[in-house]
């Protein structure tokens, strides 16, 4: 009963209630469909708990769902299992699918071959829109969905692509080639995911023909998949940002734990960099204690300055909007936008440390400590994210620690130099 | 010359050259272009430049320009301008383009409404396969791309749709009814645009019908559109996590500094209150300067991980794999993690601080005050954009400020208070 009201369902929306779901009851939820467990579920799956399900499936039951699916979807179940699993499910299917799987996971992860698949409707150069109708209506394998008819030379490699609307609005005698799409683009198969998706989104792509190293169609990429691979990489930048890697929302506590932990190690690495910085004025704190309680705001502002550029200058060079010929603007902008708020908020915080402590004096170090921890913040913020995008380190993985640390370190030795020399 | 070296880029290459440029030089290239400027560079352009670019160009070629694109393109231009601006552009339409482009400007900003293509092909349910082509071929003003036929009853309702891959490899006389996709789903044009993204992510739709309240046909969602809004929101909460509005990389110095000002405000509030919390143990601190250099540490960490926290919430909010049905499990988990890498923390703090300053009971007081902090990290870091949303307040907007709050003064009111009781 409970799976005939999960009947309607569309299999993503199955999947997620699968991920919400306690191990325990969703063990039991997977034995009561039995056999009529849907393949299209585990290809919507997160990966997180995609093996345990696969794992606690009875064998007849995983075929028969792999089976069902396209080539694409079955590459990506397959991709992230172990190698006892991987074959089983490979000799589910039939011969051609395999090959196809086979095929696109000899090439590496990540790239358009994984994300491609197998089943495209192709037509010689030279034919006509009569041509390929009645090749279509002969065909009994078309794929599920397709959207462009890819026109091939004699040694299959593409040359344009017709899209079905130009197709069924011209007579039969309409050659094909007349009526290709002036978009046209094919993608190399060893090409990065992310780059498959950012030429989707930015020409508006709706498919796209993948190529072998000798310009001959392998496959076809949708752009239903490169939308999911944009929402990834998208997630992977924030989360990588956060100092959180490849985490879910249905991982375990000890899952977590051990993916969290590197990052707060790292973070503590740069905390004891900047006590070491506050430790060398143990004389001065000792002296003036208002400098301790003044002494994270300067830190605090620094940080939050530092990662707003930051964060604009990494999601630019993801996007390809900051490069080698705007690098310079950028930089001057993010100086003089850290100059500028430097200076608001040294008047700011000049009037509070002064009248807190009523040392006029104390307002002028903290001020001072402000406009150079700000311009800091500015000129960090965007050198760091594209320094590391120059060596082939990704910005979002690493910015943040250096950037704070920065500015952290700057901040404590700013202000705490500052007031060494015009308190004491 | 240089017009003619631009010719085989496309109009989304232009434009991001024309974001990338200084505005002097800028002008400059698109006085060159003269008659020949695309209108579709114009809707490629980022809306930061966009206004400067329209108000530079000639009426005539901005008519000129106006009147290739396709009517959701034409919205997306007009909605960000002045009125001015939107009459002069509404002006140069043909009529029919004209009252939809006003239809569209009648739904609310970022709805499906606004989304939503004019252009639709629809064919009675009735029709078979012939008289669908038939119609198409006698035609004219197909759209440029298009992907489905939409079904409708006598009262222009969407009941279906047909892919026209379906149609193509079907006999003439089959009935379109028998056709239809199982995946059909129609959207409100009330319905925000995020929504809009997500279901075309998650159901892997390429277009889908726009309905009015009477669920009369109004338009067309197409998948390249809702991945540019599923782009855009990603974008949109990555930069607000970071404390960045609506900024572009063509934003000038003082357009960032008025973006980023309010938010370096709301941070210094926090920072303020903080140090109020410092300020009432200024006696503890004037006895043990080592406090004062041992303090940020713990803060900071308390930080870096109800960040992480916070993050994975607010993502797995955004793409709704955390809901009220794993709300619970997921803040367990948190606390669990928290308390697990504080007890790990605190072992190599209270080293560290034994250690550095000779003093077992100062490594006590860093050790548990880490194990306080981090478990608050982790459940400030996920009910604070739990509680956000529930009240209908972006979590992306405003969880950074609360969370960082609560870790500040926890983490100096905790490792402070112990070290007053432990060591004085
Ligand atoms: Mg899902
Ligand atoms: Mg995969
Ligand atoms: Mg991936
Ligand atoms: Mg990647
Ligand atoms: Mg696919
Ligand atoms: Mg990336
Ligand atoms: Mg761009
Ligand atoms: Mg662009
Ligand atoms: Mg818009
Ligand atoms: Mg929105
Ligand atoms: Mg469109
Ligand atoms: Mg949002
Ligand atoms: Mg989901």
């Amino acid at each position: 009963a409970l799976v005939a009201a999960l009947e309607p369902l569309h299999p993503a929306d199955i999947a997620d209630l699968l991920e919400q779901m306690e191990p325990g009851p969703r063990q039991r939820l997977i034995a009561l469909y039995g056999t009529e467990f849907d393949g299209e579920i585990l290809s919507e799956l997160d990966e997180s708990i995609r093996e345990d399900v696969i794992a606690s499936l009875p064998p007849e039951v995983l075929s028969e769902a792999v089976r069902m699916l396209e080539s694409d979807d079955v590459v990506d179940l397959l991709e992230d299992l172990e190698p006892e699993q991987q074959d089983a499910i490979l000799e589910a299917l039939d011969r051609p699918e395999r090959v196809a799987v086979q095929r696109a996971l000899s090439f590496p992860e990540g790239s358009a071959g994984r994300l491609m698949q197998r089943e495209v409707v192709t037509a010689p150069q030279h034919w006509t829109v009569g041509d390929a109708i009645d090749f279509m209506r002969a065909r009994l394998d078309l794929p599920e969905q397709f959207y462009h008819i890819v026109l091939v030379d004699p040694r299959h490699r593409p040359v344009g692509h017709v899209t079905l609307g130009k197709v069924m609005s011209s007579d039969r005698v309409t050659p094909l080639i007349d009526l290709q799409e002036p978009s046209f683009r094919t993608i190399p198969a060893e090409q990065d995911e992310e780059d498959v998706a950012y030429a989707f989104n930015q020409y508006h792509l709706i498919s796209a023909p993948v190529v072998d190293e000798d310009g001959r169609l392998v496959g076809v990429i949708t752009i239903d998949d490169a939308m999911i691979v944009l929402s990834e990489e998208n997630e992977e930048d924030l989360l990588l940002l956060a100092g959180v890697g490849d985490e879910s929302i249905a991982d375990r506590t000890l899952q977590i734990v051990r993916q969290r932990f590197p990052w707060l190690l790292a973070n503590l690495a740069t905390a004891i960099l900047a006590s070491l910085v506050i430790a060398q004025f143990e004389s001065t704190l000792q002296a003036i204690v208002a400098l301790a309680v003044l002494m994270p705001i300067v830190a605090s502002m620094g940080g939050n300055a530092g990662t707003q550029s930051m964060t604009v200058a990494v999601r630019a060079l993801a996007t390809r909007d900051l490069t080698g010929s705007n690098a310079f603007r950028v930089i001057r902008r993010e100086v003089g936008a850290g100059l500028l708020n430097g200076l608001l908020f040294a008047v700011i915080m000049g009037v509070i440390g002064w009248v807190w402590f009523g040392t006029l004096m104390l307002g002028v170090v903290l001020g001072l400590a402000m406009v150079i921890n700000l311009v800091v913040a500015g000129l960090a913020g965007v050198l760091v994210p594209l320094v590391l995008e120059k060596i082939g380190v990704d910005p979002a993985l690493a910015s943040g620690t250096f950037v704070t640390t920065v500015t952290d370190v700057v901040g404590f030795f700013a202000f705490l130099g500052l007031a060494g020399i015009l308190l004491l």
